[in-house]
């Protein structure tokens, strides 16, 4: 992963400038256009389509500790559900005409009969994470391959110019806290959130488990050592998506919590890797929020979406492209004759 | 206009509880997708589109007094842009596949060679709301019937399931900043911002113009005659233009701060007119968010944008749309064998 384009982001910037609006108006936009040029190394920048809703499946032991109210089988449903286009992610996506893939990464049921899934399945969940890592390395390098075969394999065939971060499984906010926890230094208290929604007692019994979690964690300076010991299978998967998404120079666009625990670590093992990454939204969740500050995006949308799957990053979609438009469409003030103040 | 219909509210959010996804989980897309049953009468709602964004144009006599760096003849050379599809509002129009629609009320340089233009000119530009009233009565009556008439006969044609206001004209923060003013009650030094980019004394002058403006402004209860004595003639279509869409039932999604004027005076024409309007964003003009709170909206979108046109409100039809969909397309718990929690 190189360090994205300083020339094309000042020649964006300075095109930002002609253009028939007055200086730096469009706020934001402005700003996503020029980190797009950056990303590409050309100003203007491609316009980030087709896009691609990558969902990685996966489940988490630590759900034997309580931290849900879910139960375990609705990870393999809702794999059910991505496929018969019924989630939200598949609404959201379909209005913003991007293609969305599910990929089985570490589903704990069987969903080898689902036809539309891209069957990748590393292990049947992960192991208890309070107890023992959650995976050995080699199985967090496998799933880590996964997502960098998703997102090479998209990016090559040109199925996808523009990668969007989805997940879903049961339990994995507490493995994205403990995550977030562990390369923010944040507490488990401070990175803890309800998720889906949990009651006090059971955010006490998170909190506590991502505390264990961390104390039996070893902090060498081994990010996939880490991953492994702490991190979800859908997790790994997606830091691979993000790390092989930057190294083509293609955006990324995160989601929520999930992938912004998936971001931190991308960045541990790739210190260029949020330069390919546009926040699509800052999830309610209070470790989405740390992670971003850490490696310092701020997010397009701030709707206190709590979801997951894509949804928040996939309705950043048209807007990350509308910047991209902005840079290749709008007249100049000589070309449209307008006079300048 | 009526009041948006609660039965429909109420059955949209039980519809919510129902889908596959934790209960809230969608957080402000739900709520959008409840108000959108609401001014429907029906849940699920339609889809709200085809969107038309009507960018009304007018000029400003108050620009004598020096409140903006920008020429009068740029108001003209804009509406030419905006016909030739070169303006910022086009191209995330397109991106967003609404049409747009440019309507002279009252630019002050003949625009009547242009092809594509709506010619509704009421006057060459208002007078200078610093020294005497910008329109009379009759004048404000008849840009309010413009805009009417564009919202009214694009839903009635079937070429609009959505409004969004767009507006061009140069001065127009002063006008907006002081009709916030009048109907708020908030002073002067509160509603101005620096609109498209002005320094110290010239906003030193645009607080000053605003004062003396509200000073000889009669505060009866008519606001027609307050409208008439402070906005610009493309704010009064506007208004004319929201309170068409309420009385049809149809969405109007409202942009910046020129806009966000428009809406304070629907509202006090037609105290429930709020009720079928969503704020596209947040303007980083004080006004916008003074005007918002009064009438109780959250905007959808906080990007730091000040070039009004439409842009803001168009980037968020997307969402919008995507809130209703929600509601049509997603699968619920029972018709896709997920388990609740």
């Amino acid at each position: 992963v190189r360090a994205s384009d300083g020339a094309a982001a000042r020649a964006a910037a300075e095109l930002q400038d002609r253009l028939t609006k007055p200086r730096g108006a469009l706020g934001e936009l402005e700003a996503i256009g020029v980190r797009l040029a950056a990303m590409a190394g050309e100003c203007p920048p491609p316009v980030p389509e087709p896009a691609l809703v990558a969902v990685f499946a996966g489940d988490h032991g630590v759900v034997a500790e309580g931290v849900t109210p879910w139960p375990q089988d609705v990870t393999g449903q809702m794999v059910a559900n991505f496929v018969a286009g019924g989630a939200a992610v598949n609404v959201l996506a379909r209005h913003a005409h991007a293609d969305v893939l599910v990929v089985d990464v570490g589903v704990a049921s069987s969903v080898e009969h689902l036809e539309g899934v891209l069957h990748r399945k590393v292990l049947h969940g992960t192991r208890n994470l309070r107890r023992e890592p959650a995976m050995t390395s080699d199985e967090a390098r496998a799933a880590l391959d996964v997502g960098a075969e998703v997102a090479t394999a998209a990016v090559t065939r040109g199925d996808a110019r523009c990668l969007v971060t989805g997940e879903m499984g049961i339990g994995n906010t507490t493995a994205s806290a403990a995550l977030i926890a562990a390369f923010t230094g944040r507490s488990p208290a401070t990175v803890a959130g309800r998720g889906t929604g949990i009651d006090d007692a059971m955010l006490a019994t998170k909190i506590a488990v991502i505390s264990d979690a961390l104390d039996r964690t070893p902090y060498f300076d081994d990010p996939v050592a880490v991953l492994a010991s702490l991190g979800g299978l859908e997790i790994a998967a997606l830091v691979g998506y993000i790390v092989a998404g930057a190294a083509a120079r293609v955006p990324v666009i995160v989601d929520g919590v999930i992938a912004c625990a998936a971001l931190v670590v991308a960045n541990a093992l790739c210190p260029d890797a949020h330069e390919y990454c546009i926040a699509g939204h800052r999830s309610s969740e209070p470790g989405a929020t740390i992670a971003l500050e850490h490696v310092g995006l701020r997010p397009v949308l701030d709707l206190e979406l709590r979801l997951g799957e894509g949804t928040g990053a996939v309705l950043a979609l048209p807007i990350v492209q509308s910047a991209a438009k902005i840079l290749r469409e709008m007249a100049t003030f000589d070309a449209a004759g307008v006079t300048e103040k």
